[in-house]
């Protein structure tokens, strides 16, 4: 669909807004269904409902539940397309290539990492906190598909427990070494720590 | 020394303080100065000088600087203490003998932690801030005493990180099912994955 498709009023989309306004409105609405219900209690339907506009439009506009949550939070990257692409490939070398992608993605955006993680973590209730939301929802259902067992799901948080904190000591507190190590030195250590997490025990 | 000992005027105790009083007092000045100058920046001498004191005498009420930032903090737990039990076994099993013994000590006290956690990445520096000085100068300092290599701090940094954000998870996010996971359980996962960054790579 080229950008003056998307232009013209459509059935879902409200008379008398363009498709940035259209979006905009839907970001606003969905933050603070996100705030109120929570990433599982949020329901598209009731967005679209808020915003004026039918829920197939959110899914034009941005894929799915976790690409709007992503949008409420203004990312720099798409947590969840980069996990796919981590994923995609299997359980074999995982860690290794999940610590990677990570450090690519956010070492430019260490900031706004850091942000976030504060932002969670000094909100009231941090099980509602955005930037938890994420990984408690999307990465760890990413992780979950490509893991077996009984106990997938808690490997799964534990591999976001390792990111995390990982994240947390180079970004937030940026402690030396580990703050300026590059990105091969923490893949050569980190890498076989996850993937023990990410093997059957 | 027995308490009766104590209680006698030494030395280094001022005119008209109890133990306890001094104690305190060393307390109190010393967090000012942990806050003003960080772990390694604070003195014991100058502690010691504005509590009107000897610093012999703040060895002998807190064995040394970590024992005075741990007293503090008032936690319920000296990770410096658990650290050495559980270094003092050597690299070998490291990894599940940290784990249970980080949550043999912090599962009872959750909430201590999750408000250490909270304090120290709210604060203006997090570098500055009591809960990380102790992850960055008692655990990082503790683990590098029993790992080899070029890499080894550059290890224990990961080794903190992998602590930090399980801990971050179970305590202050609470994400089911890690929080309620038994210690067993958690030993059997992350242990390992521990492990593996205490071995060289």
């Amino acid at each position: 669909m080229t950008q003056d498709a998307v232009t013209k009023r459509g059935p879902g989309r409200p008379r008398g807004f363009s498709a940035q306004e259209t979006r905009e409105r839907l970001i606003t609405v969905a933050r603070s269904h996100f705030a109120k219900s929570g990433f599982a209690g949020a329901s598209l339907r009731a967005i679209g409902a808020e915003a004026g506009v039918d829920a197939s439009l959110i899914r034009y506009h941005f894929g799915d539940k976790s690409g709007l949550l992503v949008a409420t939070m203004e990312l720099p990257v798409n947590p969840a397309e980069i996990l796919q692409k981590v994923i995609a490939q299997g359980p074999e070398g995982m860690g290794e290539r999940l610590v990677r992608a990570f450090l690519t993605s956010w070492d430019p955006h260490a900031e706004v990492f850091s942000a976030m993680i504060r932002t969670a973590l000094t909100s009231g209730d941090p099980q509602q906190a955005p930037g938890l939301q994420v990984a408690q929802q999307i990465v760890i259902a990413a992780l979950r598909q490509v893991l077996d067992g009984d106990d997938r799901l808690l490997r799964a948080e534990l591999i976001a427990a390792q990111i995390i904190g990982m994240a947390l000591l180079r970004y937030v507190v940026q402690l030396a070494p580990l703050a300026s190590a590059s990105i091969d030195e923490v893949v050569a250590i980190y890498g076989p720590a996850i993937q023990a997490a990410v093997d059957r025990s």
